[in-house]
C-alpha cells in the first residue's frame, strides 16, 4: 500500500493535519474540516436546499423578476408554520399578549372595549400574568414563572384526571428546546443510544448527531397506519444492544410527525411496558395533542398514571417509569411558532438528575416570557360563560375544520394519483405517502446525483412552485419512497397544480 | 495493589459497571452517575445555591412568613434583570410590541393617539415590522427576517463607518444562544481550546464545559482597571500550545461582566492582532456596549476594518480575521431579558464553515420573533424629530443616570468600607470588588466547608436579603476573594445594608 501522506496513511486528527504537516499554512482558524464534525454530520431536511430554493423563487417572485417561471407564488407546504400561510392568530391570544406588552393599556380598558373588541376577561388574564411575571421583559426563573407551571399542571390534571405538580414542569422555548436539553442530559458517551422511529421529525436524528450519540432507529408499521410494532422495537433495542449500544431512551412522537397518525391506547401501553422493563426514558413528543381527526388523544402520562395504579398492591414494576411529555404552543389550533413556547413534564426521574436539568437550563437563563404566557392561554383558553369565549370557540372550531378539510381534499388527490398511496389523516399536520416512480425516473435522479425522492420534489419545485420535504429527510425503508407534505396552505388549487404534475412527471418517465 | 472489583482496577466505563457488575438492578435508566458527565461538571454561579436560597426567602416574606428574618426585602443582586428590579421599559418599544402583537390595534390609530399616548410613529414602525415578518406568531427564516437583519446591518455601518452586510448577521435567542452556537461550531475535539479572560461571565466556561472542551483562562490585569494584559494572553496560548490544547478562539467581554471595565482602543487592537497571528477567532461579547460610563465604547469590528483599511497596500495580515461580533436587547438602556434577543455578526469566516452555522440554528427553527422585532427597534430607535423621540430620549437617559448614580454610590460606599477595594465604574451593570477577610472568618468558611467568598455572600444574604455572586463563580486569582453586584437595584437603602452587615462581618472575626 503506498504511503499517502507525510506520515504513510496513519489517520491523524484533522487539526494536526492541519496545523502541521499541511503544505500551505492554515489562513483562518476554522474550516469545514476542523470545525466539530457532529454538527457537519447533522441532517435536517425540512430546512435544507429545497427550502432554500423555495425562498428564492419567492424573492424572485416578490421582486416581479418572475415572469418566466411556471408559477405565480410558492406554497410553503415544507413546515408546519401556520401563520406563514395565512391562518389567524387567536385573538383572546393577541389581545392578551398586546397588554402583556403595554401594561398601561390595562387603563384604558372602556376604550378598547368600546372600539377594539376587548372583552372584559381579557384584562383579567392580563393581570394574572403580570402578577407572576412582573414583566415580559424580564428574566423569569429558570425552570418557567411558577404561576404558569402551575396552569400547566392543572390543565394535565384536567386532561388526564391524576394530579400533575407544577415542580415537575419545566418551560421551554418551543418544544424543539426541551429535546435539546433531554438529549443533553441523557447523552453521555458515544456508544449511548436512543430508540428512534423511522420516519422520524429529523431533530431527533440531528441533535443526538450533534452530541455524537447513537440513533437507534425503530420501523413504524406503514400498513397498519404508521402503528408501533412491538416486536420490531424490541428487535431494534436487543440489537442494537448487542452491539455495545447503552440504549437510554425511547421517542415517541404521537400524533405522528411525519406521518399524521394516531396512536392507539394499547400501543402507548406497550411502550410504557417496555420502558419499565428494559429501564428506558420515554420521551412522550405530544405537540401535536390537538389535531386529531379520527378518535382522541391519549397521553403518555395518562396511560403511564392508570399501570401505576392498577399495580397498586403488586411489586410496583412501573413506578420508576421515566417519562417527558412535551408539548408546544407552535401547533394545534394555536400556531404560535415565532413566539418559541412549550414546556415539557419530567416524572419518575431521580432527583439529583432533574437538578441536573435545572443547572443546564439555567445557563441559558430562561425561555422567552410572552411565549411561556402563550402556554398558560394554550392550557387555559377561556371557558364557557367567559366573555370571550364564543369568539374563541369559533375561532378554534374554523381552524379545525379547516384544516381536516385540506388534509380530506389532499387525502383524496393523492388516493387518486398513481402509483401514490397514502394512509388516511389522522392526526398533527401532515400526510406523508409514499409513492413508486418508473425505473427511468431513479435512473434520471441517478444521472442528476439525487435520491429519486429529492428528484421527485425538486421537480414538483421547480414546475409548480410548491416546496415539500423528501421521504429521506425523515427516514424510510430501503426501497421505498415518500414525501411529507402539510395540508396548512389555504385553499385547494394547489392541490390541483401537484396532480398535474405528478401525471406529466410520471407520462415523462414511462 | 489490592484488586478493588471484579475486574481489579481496571476503569471501566461507569454504563458498563451499572449494567453488568452492580449488584442491584438500576431502577431507573438515568442516575448522576451515568447522566452526561459534562453537563454535571459545568458550573453556573450566577442561578446557583445563593440564588435558589434567596428565591426562597423572598417566597418567604411574600406569604408572610418572615417574620423572623432579619430584613423585609429581598434584593437580587446577583443578576442583570433590569426589569425585574423595577426598571421600566422603553415605552416606544412597547406601544409597538402591542400592535406587533394584536394588529388589529392598527385600525385604533386615533383611539390609541387619543387616550394612550401613542404616536403616529409608533404605527409606522409597527406596519414596516409586521410587512417584515407577517406574523410575529410565524417561525421567521432562520437566520432571522431579513428586513431586520438589514436595520442591524445599517446600524452597525453607522456606529463604525464601515459597510455591514445583513447576509452576516444572525438573530439569535438573546446573546447567550449566540455564545452556544459559536461554541458549538468551534469545539471539535477534547483538545480544542478557547481563551477566556478571568473573571468571566460563566456562561463561557459553562457551555464549554458541556461541550467537553478547553477553557484556556487569561488573566484580566485588576490593578489597571480590569484591562487585557496582551503578554499574560500570548503566554496563557503558548503554554496551552505545548500542553497539546489547539486553541481556536479568544473571546473578550467589553465592557466587561463581571469587572466592570471598559478596555482601551490599543486593548482591542492588541487583541486582533494576536488573533491574526495565531489565526483565533474572535468572539467579542459587546453586550454592554451602551452601558459606559467612562469614555466611549469602541467596537472590536471598528477596530479590525481600521486595521485592514490600514494595510490595504500591504500583505493583507488582517483580511482572513475571523470575528464574531454579539448585542442584546437584554442590557443597555433596553434592559429587555425575557423577549430573548440579540444578534452576532460573522466577519472573515470561512463560507463553508458559515454553511455550517446556519444548518445548526435552523435545528432550532428561529430565534423568538418579537425579540427579533425589539433588536430592530433597539439598533433603530426613535430619531430627533420624530414624534416618538422627546419621551424616547427622556426615558433613555433617565434610566442611564440612575444607572451611573447607583453605580457611583456604590463604588463609593465599597471605596470606604474596610478591607474592600474596587476599581471605578466604567461600564455594563455590575461592580466586582476585592475583599480581604481575617483569617477567623477564612477558618469559620472551613469550618461550614465553604470557600471564603460563598461564606461571606451566603452571610450577606442571611442577614440583609441581598443576593450577590462570589467571585469563585467568575474566576479570579488564587488568594484573591471578590464578589460580583448589579446597580440595577432602585434607590440606595440597600447599599446601607451591605456596609452595615460589613462592619458586623469584619468586627465578628476580627
Amino acid at each position: 500500500m503506498p504511503l499517502s501522506g507525510p506520515l504513510g496513511s496513519l489517520p491523524l486528527p484533522s487539526f494536526l493535519e492541519k496545523r502541521f504537516f499541511s503544505s500551505t499554512p492554515r489562513i483562518r482558524s476554522l474550516n469545514v474540516d476542523n470545525i466539530n464534525q457532529n454538527v457537519r454530520k447533522a441532517q435536517y431536511a425540512v430546512r435544507g436546499e429545497l427550502a432554500i430554493k423555495s425562498e428564492q423563487y419567492r424573492a424572485q417572485l416578490n421582486k416581479g423578476e418572475g415572469k418566466d417561471l411556471p408559477f405565480d407564488s410558492v406554497i410553503s407546504a415544507n413546515i408546519g408554520n401556520p401563520q406563514q400561510l395565512d391562518q389567524k392568530p387567536i385573538t383572546f391570544f393577541r389581545q392578551v399578549a398586546s397588554i402583556l406588552e403595554n401594561p398601561l393599556l390595562l387603563e384604558q380598558q372602556d376604550v378598547l372595549e368600546k372600539h377594539a373588541g376587548y372583552k372584559s376577561d381579557v384584562f383579567g388574564r392580563a393581570k394574572k400574568l403580570l402578577k407572576d411575571v412582573k414583566s415580559v421583559g424580564a428574566y423569569s426563573a429558570s425552570q418557567g414563572a411558577p404561576g404558569i407551571r402551575q396552569s400547566v399542571a392543572d390543565f394535565i390534571e384536567r386532561r388526564d384526571g391524576y394530579p400533575a405538580d407544577p415542580a415537575n414542569i419545566y418551560l421551554s422555548a418551543g418544544a424543539s428546546s426541551g429535546v435539546n436539553t433531554l438529549m443533553n442530559i441523557i447523552c453521555s458517551t458515544p456508544q449511548t443510544g436512543v430508540l428512534v422511529p423511522i420516519p422520524q421529525y429529523p431533530l431527533y436524528t440531528a441533535t443526538l448527531t450533534v452530541l455524537n450519540a447513537k440513533c437507534v432507529p425503530y420501523y413504524l408499521h406503514e400498513e397498519s397506519n404508521w402503528s408501533t410494532d412491538l416486536e420490531g422495537i424490541r428487535q431494534a433495542l436487543h440489537q442494537a444492544q448487542d452491539e455495545g449500544i447503552d440504549v437510554r431512551a425511547i421517542v415517541v412522537i404521537n400524533p405522528g410527525n411525519p406521518t399524521g397518525a394516531s396512536l392507539k391506547p394499547e400501543d402507548i401501553t406497550s411502550v410504557l411496558e417496555l420502558a419499565a422493563e428494559e429501564k428506558l426514558v420515554c420521551i412522550a413528543d405530544e405537540v401535536y395533542q390537538t389535531n386529531v381527526f379520527e378518535g382522541k388523544f391519549h397521553s403518555f402520562k395518562k396511560a403511564l398514571r392508570d399501570l401505576q395504579k392498577s399495580e397498586k398492591n403488586s411489586n410496583g414494576k412501573f413506578s420508576n417509569v421515566e417519562l417527558a411529555s412535551l408539548h408546544s404552543i407552535s401547533k394545534g389550533m394555536v400556531g404560535e411558532c415565532g413566539h418559541r413556547g412549550g414546556y415539557y413534564e419530567m416524572v419518575g426521574f431521580d432527583p439529583e438528575v432533574i437538578a441536573q436539568v435545572y443547572k443546564f437550563v439555567s445557563i441559558m437563563l430562561c425561555a422567552p416570557v410572552i411565549g411561556q404566557c402563550m402556554v398558560e392561554m394554550m392550557v387555559n383558553p377561556p371557558r364557557e360563560g367567559d366573555p370571550s369565549y364564543p369568539l374563541y370557540r369559533e375561532e378554534y372550531d374554523t381552524i379545525y375544520k379547516n384544516l381536516l378539510a385540506r388534509a380530506q381534499a389532499l387525502y383524496k388527490a393523492f388516493e387518486e394519483m398513481e402509483c401514490v398511496s397514502c394512509q388516511s389523516p389522522q392526526g398533527s399536520m401532515y400526510l406523508f405517502p409514499s409513492i413508486t416512480v418508473p425505473p427511468k425516473a431513479v435512473e434520471a435522479a441517478k444521472q442528476a446525483g439525487k435520491k429519486p425522492d429529492d428528484f421527485y420534489c425538486l421537480r414538483l419545485l421547480d414546475a409548480t412552485g410548491i416546496c415539500i420535504v423528501p421521504g429521506s429527510g425523515f427516514g424510510q425503508k430501503d426501497g421505498t419512497l415518500h414525501f411529507r407534505t402539510t395540508f396548512l396552505a389555504p385553499g385547494t388549487e394547489w392541490v390541483g397544480r401537484i396532480t398535474k404534475f405528478h401525471r406529466e412527471f410520471m407520462d415523462e418517465y414511462r
